[in-house]
């Protein structure tokens, strides 16, 4: 308890977040099986671009160059290995198909996350046997983390739709993008979603600065976004930010019956954005320093892993939990996650798998030469 | 409490210790100051050797190639951020005094120690402005950790007198090498302090061999190594070796009090040894892959820092309770070292901090070319 208050403390003083840690119950290690699901779909994309577009000549010459590898965002890890096994694999048949067996470099994999991350459980869980070497990266990933072209291949994977902060105007009542009584921009007024949709672009930017910054010239960069189809909502159908969206309603719910305080509700937004692929593609065109080299929409490929409301509501607080006791405290959050189950399971809407039509955007960039 | 046992456990299985983590009274992290010491005196050495021995040259060429340092047993990092100060800063004078200011390089710095170190505490004790991209390193550093000629420059302080592993022979009760009735070398049988010399002669051979690999040519290695002037004791001036011994006799003391099992003292060693200066140069000349550029006798150079008996044993308990608790459970530990510290505070020998003849050895390395 004192460590949890600590590490709370310490949180709001850097501002940060991070999934659930270690490997209990409520633990992102134990309820990340959606974003495994989106790995395991993105496979055959991977090792097929790794194929037609790694250029491993630079990486054949004497004496040999270790081969760089970046996840950013890994949380603890749990579907960062498995990744990093696809591309470390994809990499070593290209050079076996090419006839350059003896060539093949050592692998080094960098893991990045918040500081907040739990990096102990990372290190702990990482398998026995890989063909790497792993390294932890603590740090936002909307800002440098490695040295100047020192980095071969990124890779991002449900992690980008993460803001570096709240927009300020939302939780500012003298904003007209105040967002009042709710917690996201789902069905708000459209300054609060201009305020959301401007800092992601931000973000992105930032991200895309950074990693140019990082990556050789010819380096590849695959990101697995999570995004919606459109930012319109039917009412027949749901995204990921709809469910946010009714985390907000459990909190209203409770600052009504008087469990927790209104304005306390009011000061908190959900620091995330969920992008359309346009939307993306436009941000990477202006920063202009890498090449598309495929974009796929993959139609949300993890939600047949989550079938019951109790297990999507479990996912969401293994995501979710650490930003919410951060503002709201511990006290209430068995309460609310109980109420948002119970509100997932009286909807017939949520209880189709189908009806959720959150998606994946795939993107594999290519760093320009400078 | 369940962590505790779960890092325990998990410890146990994995055979790995590590410094006491977080910030707490017992901590590592505030029971440091006999290390600090060390790195304070060593500093005008280190930067002495990085403006004679460094070679610049290489880095300096056009894309700028990052210069990558590693810390190998940084623990969580409060006697580690101090040193890669100093070389970092020393390495950037280098370029000022030579007319390339706008050559100097992006650093990178690995900070490593075992998997079960607080890589946590570490990451959230960076410090907030350093001219370095930091990165954590798990695993132990008797093996690989790093690519193929990755690293630039290695440092080590007060960590290579650990051991891999207890030597076998000292725990089984077959062998002549058996220490039973003690739980270090210290005052026991030739046997028992030839498998300790044995295992630390292959423990650096193997950490030397890892080294070699992973420094480019040229690279340099930095180590402080704790050590003693001679291996024989004179009763009227101690060292490390022998305070260790001193906690054998508190275990016995309890076991002859009935406080614990006997056998359970048998069966626990202390995986460390304090080599003297002939012995360290004879195991780096016979790995044939560094030259020895400089080697020097720091006398002691923390021992001011710790002036009572209870701070003395504050300072050992961070260092062993994890090992101590793997063995004989956390319920004795307080028991252990209040017997401890009154027999330190008996002792007029233990008074006296000039009576500490612990040395630490100095040797700066350069990778030969290959």
């Amino acid at each position: 308890m004192a460590q949890l208050y600590a590490n709370a403390m310490q949180s709001s003083i850097l501002g940060l977040y991070a999934m659930n840690g270690g490997e209990g119950p409520n633990s992102y290690a134990q309820n990340s099986s959606y974003q495994r699901g989106v790995v395991d779909v993105a496979k055959p994309i991977i090792e097929e671009e790794i194929s037609l577009n790694l250029d491993i000549k630079q990486f054949s010459s004497t004496p040999r160059k270790p081969f760089r590898i970046a996840d950013f965002g890994c949380s603890t890890g749990h579907n960062s290995f498995p990744a990093m096994q696809i591309i470390t694999e994809a990499i070593e048949k290209k050079y076996q198909t090419e006839g350059l067996i003896s060539k093949i470099p050592d692998f080094q994999v960098f893991f990045n996350d918040q500081v907040m991350n739990d990096f102990n459980t990372l290190f702990h869980s990482l398998p026995p046997k890989s063909n790497y070497y792993a390294a932890g990266v603590p740090g936002p990933f909307h800002g440098r983390l490695l040295p100047k072209a020192s980095l071969d291949f990124a890779y991002s994977s449900c992690a980008l739709n993460w803001l570096s902060e709240v927009p300020k105007a939302v939780v500012d009542f003298t904003s007209p993008a105040w967002n009042k009584g709710k917690v996201y921009y789902t069905g708000s007024k459209q300054d609060v979603f201009d305020a959301y949709s401007n800092h992601y672009a931000k973000d992105i930017g930032s991200f895309l600065e950074a990693r140019a910054q990082e990556l050789v010239s010819g380096g590849l960069m695959a990101l697995l976004v999570p995004g919606v189809p459109t930012f319109e909502n039917s009412g027949t159908s749901y995204t990921t930010p709809v469910e946010m969206d009714l985390i907000g309603s459990c909190l209203m719910d409770m600052a009504n019956k008087g469990r927790l305080c209104e304005a306390k509700v009011d000061s908190f937004n959900f620091p995330l954005y969920f992008t359309i692929p346009q939307e993306l593609k436009s941000i990477i065109e202006r920063n202009q320093n890498f090449s598309i080299e495929r974009m796929e929409i993959l139609n949300n490929p993890g939600k047949r892993t989550l079938s019951s409301a109790q297990s999507r509501a479990t996912y969401l607080r293994a995501v979710f939990e650490g930003l919410l006791i951060n503002h709201f405290g511990s006290e209430i959050m068995d309460e609310l996650f109980d109420r948002y189950t119970k509100k997932l399971a009286a909807s017939s809407l949520f209880q189709e798998p189908d009806n959720d039509k959150s998606i994946i955007i795939f993107v594999l960039l290519k760093r320009k030469v400078e």
